[in-house]
């Protein structure tokens, strides 16, 4: 049997394999700083090489942003569209890091190995388990089980701009019969989960300017508008005393939970006390009336991801600003429409600015939720897979992340996409210290390697 | 007459003088960040060499933090003792700046020649005014007309954590019949001021940390306490709708004008309409019952300074940041006690906080009002001095700024204090391109010699 000899093969290669991962992670690929250009171009170089020497046609492609990289293998039988990012995000607080972001090492912690590094679980881990099961098949067989194709992008995590034009642009060569996306993770440590359920995100950056230039708070505090207290009070005027959010028309296309997906969901016996404490929290924000694993999967949020204003340094100056800066998110769900809540946003926050003083809102642009159809027979055949691989057998889950490009696939391209990880919860994606458990590189890459299996196969 | 000569070499001098503080405006003397400590120490060094030179005996003096400069001349009849500060004000935001703050230049604009650069007005510039003064009454008569000792500190625009201790230790020796402070500014254009009634300063610094680590607002929002967030509300909750400060026994100790001030000031008829334009505001913020006069004068206000949290950087990071950080000021009146408004503080933030998240308090210094008696006849012969040299009547003045030094000459030293100063509204104090007009210079250099002939002269 061929899997039997592919997953051999993964097992005696997966020091070459962890070697080729972290030559992609030293490449700095922060795609929303535009000083890390020439460093994204790098990491889409490299992967056209790799894809290349799996025999793949593939090729970097321009677009107003950074590159995306696409290649496509001859196969038999169903036709499997893989898409990843090479971009990570920024890397500060720089030093809360305790080794350097770009400079990925293995280290032995007390529960396992791990990867550490900026990239390891998002997403470049996550894209090479897909990778490294492609190049097992070849070497072990020659070819590989089903026909392939790769796309991948380079700026997931400064808010894809160039993606939906390049899809559209290219639609015929991006259509396959399925979309493989392998951006999330397990449910807890050890289930393997399919997530069938995403929240969209609308990100907003908003720039309140009272006076014209920095004063001096002596002089005109009181009587001269504050841009930070004005932002202040937008920010807390977003959420009401129960933890809802504001707007208007906000909660709009926010549907109830089914009772067949409540009930699964809490079988899943969710350890939200534990999910705080790794945090070093112990009482639930958010809505008051929702239950926490409701609050991540299926409810809208809106949080402040960054501020800035005055006088930041060592020590205290006594200035009274001419500007203040916040980057605002909502996280959306169901059929919630982003334009209309960032129309409702512009709306709520002009009627809170005081006459003289202006706001602006660089940003504005979003995704609206996606909710996959598992009436395709891959997604059984990939739970099974899953199962046969991992301890537990595997669930069909939500996730509080937004993942675009799945309701690209389905709206442009008319592909349903299976959304396949094996990140786990303390990763610490986004944070510093991100790490991958090896455990998850190396399940990972077996596991891909039985559902192309199952899929070659093709049995429900 | 003495006097005249001596007005007369000012006017002939004047470009030397400029290149003199030129020289002392080169020095990057930022007090409250260490990375400038060594030229805090070149500024301190700068002034002994220029004192010792008038004759003074002239020395630097450590403290834990940066160096006083202390000096002394003979003279006879009235002892006076001048203060200044030769540190400044950081220079960030640095891109606003049209030439560098530490270049400084002449420059000629629509309102006639000004000097521009960082400390030209806060306080280097009105410092030099004074001892250009004493120069000129060396170079023509050969001494002073009255006995003079100097005090330079170098952390006024840090919180002046070592002058009090210093003032203590070194009580006799900083002790004379009347202080001479030059810090602050004229009333409107031309109308020289002695400033009588100063606010105080009560300096925090709030830190709140949420989760123990940043988090992805994917997988937390909502759920997690957004620190972000909880500042906001604090900061938000600090002003009723009507503009008051709600804390606790704020308002402890705030007098109400005397009819007499109040129509005093009604007199001066400020132009707030032009205050404000002059930043590019339009509508008063603050007390919704008071003047705006009244609340830069003699009303306690609460601004925030600066906030800081999470992604602050170009494009968008949908993280969940652990801390968030903000500097609040409150300006003080009357017998408003500093320790007092910082205890209710604390425990208001305690209140907002959630439970599971922690506040920091890494500031909280502060200084009360200062009311100055007017009673010591140098008063009344400043008064008339500065009227003679200037087109309008000399005024006794409020000062929203806080200019603790004042205070603690009366505290600890039991000297009354006459703020004499030259500055302008449009300074630009503690903002980018920072200026002192030429006028101011050379006007103020002359006012100080009057000041010094009439207090010679001791007539009322």
């Amino acid at each position: 049997m061929p899997l039997e000899k592919v997953l051999a093969h993964i097992d005696a290669d997966l020091d070459n394999a962890t070697t080729r991962l972290m030559e992609l992670l030293r490449l700095k690929s922060i795609s929303t700083d535009p000083a890390f250009k020439q460093d994204c171009e790098q990491a889409a170089d490299w992967l056209v090489d790799d894809l290349k020497s799996l025999g793949f046609a593939a090729e970097k492609r321009t677009t107003p942003g950074h590159p995306m990289v696409v290649g496509h293998a001859e196969g038999a039988g169903l036709h499997v569209m893989f898409y990843g990012h090479y971009d990570v995000q920024p890397v500060d607080p720089l030093d809360l890091w305790d080794t350097p972001p770009f400079e990925p090492a293995l280290e032995e912690t007390a529960k396992g190995t791990v990867i550490r590094g900026r990239g390891t679980s998002d997403d470049k881990g996550q894209l090479m388990t897909f990778l490294e099961a492609c190049r097992a098949y070849i070497a072990v067989t020659g070819s590989l089980p089903v026909k392939i194709s790769m796309f991948f992008e380079g700026e997931e995590e400064s808010g894809s701009p160039s993606l939906v034009p390049f899809m559209r642009d290219n639609k015929d060569e991006l259509t396959a019969d399925i979309a493989l996306i392998c951006d999330t993770g397990l449910f807890g440590e050890m289930v393997p989960a399919i997530v069938t359920q995403l929240r969209g995100l609308l990100a907003e950056e908003l720039v309140i300017t009272g006076p014209n230039k920095d004063l001096h708070s002596g002089m005109y505090g009181g009587i001269a508008r504050n841009p930070i207290r004005i932002l202040s009070s937008i920010i807390t005027g977003l959420h009401d005393e129960t933890g809802r959010v504001t707007l208007p028309g906000f909660y709009d296309g926010v549907p109830e939970l089914s009772d067949e997906i409540r009930s699964q969901w809490q079988n899943l016996a969710f350890d939200h006390a534990g999910f705080l404490d790794s945090v070093g929290l112990s009482v639930p924000a958010g809505e008051l009336d929702r239950t926490p694993l409701e609050m991540i999967w299926s409810r809208p949020t809106c949080e402040v991801n960054g501020i800035s204003g005055g006088y930041e340094g060592d020590g205290f100056k006594t200035v009274l600003p001419s500007k203040a800066m916040a980057k605002i998110s909502f996280r959306l769900v169901g059929t919630q429409d982003p334009e209309a809540i960032h129309r409702s946003f512009v709306e709520y926050v002009n009627a809170m600015l005081p006459p003289d003083c202006t706001a602006e809102f660089p940003l504005g642009h979003g995704a609206g939720a996606s909710q996959m159809s598992i009436s395709h027979p891959a997604f059984e055949q990939a739970r099974a897979a899953l199962s046969d691989e991992w301890p537990k057998a595997a669930a069909y889950v939500g996730c509080g992340g937004s993942i675009p490009i799945a309701g690209h696939f389905k709206e442009i391209l008319g592909m349903d996409a299976m959304l396949i990880g094996f990140g786990r919860d303390d990763d610490q994606i986004h944070s510093p210290n991100e790490k991958y458990d090896l455990e998850s590189f190396h399940k990972g890459i077996r596991s891909w390697a039985r559902i192309l299996a199952a899929l070659a196969e093709g049995k429900k």
